[in-house]
């Protein structure tokens, strides 16, 4: 019985993130749906990621959270379209809050749509939003054993940044043994390794997301 | 529809809580329920308070993960009682979970028992496990503003753990907002500042938890 409920809630999920997925294809819009822990670093990443991307790329942000506007109230101060998204309770964002929102964007205009998760590394990997690329983060601080006991994130991920690198003297955290435990679970994952704090390696996963979107527009 | 539903989960989950928590008065037993975001400490906490603790009080640890067995194998040597529970997929634990695992432990012989939750700063907030008191760990990695933002676990718990304040001088984290932030949502909340690596504060985090042991354990 709850099994079913269940199967419901995600049926219904999917039929309208297939409805956001056609809505980004109209658009030659690409949209990435940023996923990690409470403080891993989602908000500054796209702080930075707007400030290096903004001159080349028109960029979109839909702010998840369960209550708060304070990430949306950071990233307006970037002046690109910004909606805020309240959960009320909600540990993660479904399609239906998504296609909401992007009533709100001049999705004609946009290129590139970053989508910023509840802070959580189970639930959200539930939840197709009709996205193009999914991307989860990890900082140091979180240590390297967090993918074998969150499977699921990093196993779907398209990419995943490793942030806050500039804490790795300070902590026993492995990086060998992290890129071996991901790239067994997700070959095919790219791993970027950089700090929001210092500017480290940001210019390589700005570059990576500027080829996705030109790919993405280029298609007929 | 679905809040039908979901009520009646709470509902089986309130009563089986309320056995537990029975179970747990009944052996004169302090039960916490230790919550936190993945990598916030919650293991390095138990480690350390096991170390500090065990020569005086008898303690017990349900741990509980999503997958993996790398927390129980960690804590298991030190030498105490430990069970794992493997949610297989769910992103909290719930009171029967916990029910089934007390089968396993030696109840009469334990005074303290630390019940790891998954590693979420949103759902295991909403599930009682029939715990003695809630203790929340915020790490100084994850940022200042995280009360604000997963408002439900700062305003129940009982004690906060603040974590990885050797990293103080390396982040933006103001401790003053924190402090105020927190001590509004919630005014009895106990806080405790310490790094469960260089050891700094754990004195103190140690000797409240003794006392609430032996509070418990002087009950008629």
């Amino acid at each position: 019985m709850e099994v079913k409920v269940l199967e419901g809630v995600f049926d219904a999920n999917r039929k309208k993130a297939e409805e956001n997925r056609e809505l980004f294809r109209r658009h030659g819009l690409l949209a990435i749906n940023l996923m990690a822990s409470p403080g891993a670093g989602k908000t500054s990443l796209i702080e930075r990621t707007v400030a290096l991307l903004k001159d080349r790329v028109r960029v979109g942000v839909i702010e998840g959270d369960i209550a708060s506007t304070v990430d949306a109230e950071k990233v307006k101060a970037h002046g690109i379209p910004v909606v805020q998204i309240n959960t009320g309770g909600a540990c993660h964002l479904d399609a239906a809050m998504i296609h909401q929102a992007l009533d709100h964007l001049p999705l004609p205009e946009l290129e590139l749509l970053i989508i910023e998760n509840v802070g959580n590394l189970v639930c959200p990997a539930e939840f197709d939003l009709g996205e193009s690329l999914k991307v989860t983060i990890l900082s140091v601080a979180e240590g390297h054993d967090k993918p074998l006991k969150y499977p699921l994130i990093f196993t779907q991920t398209d990419a995943l940044v490793l942030n806050k690198i500039d804490l790795l003297g300070m902590s026993d955290f492995d990086l060998d043994v992290l890129r071996r435990t991901v790239l067994t679970m997700n070959p095919d994952v790219a791993i970027f390794e950089l700090s929001c704090r210092t500017g480290q390696g940001l210019e390589s996963w700005a570059g990576w997301l500027e080829g996705m979107v030109r790919r993405v527009k280029s298609r007929p």
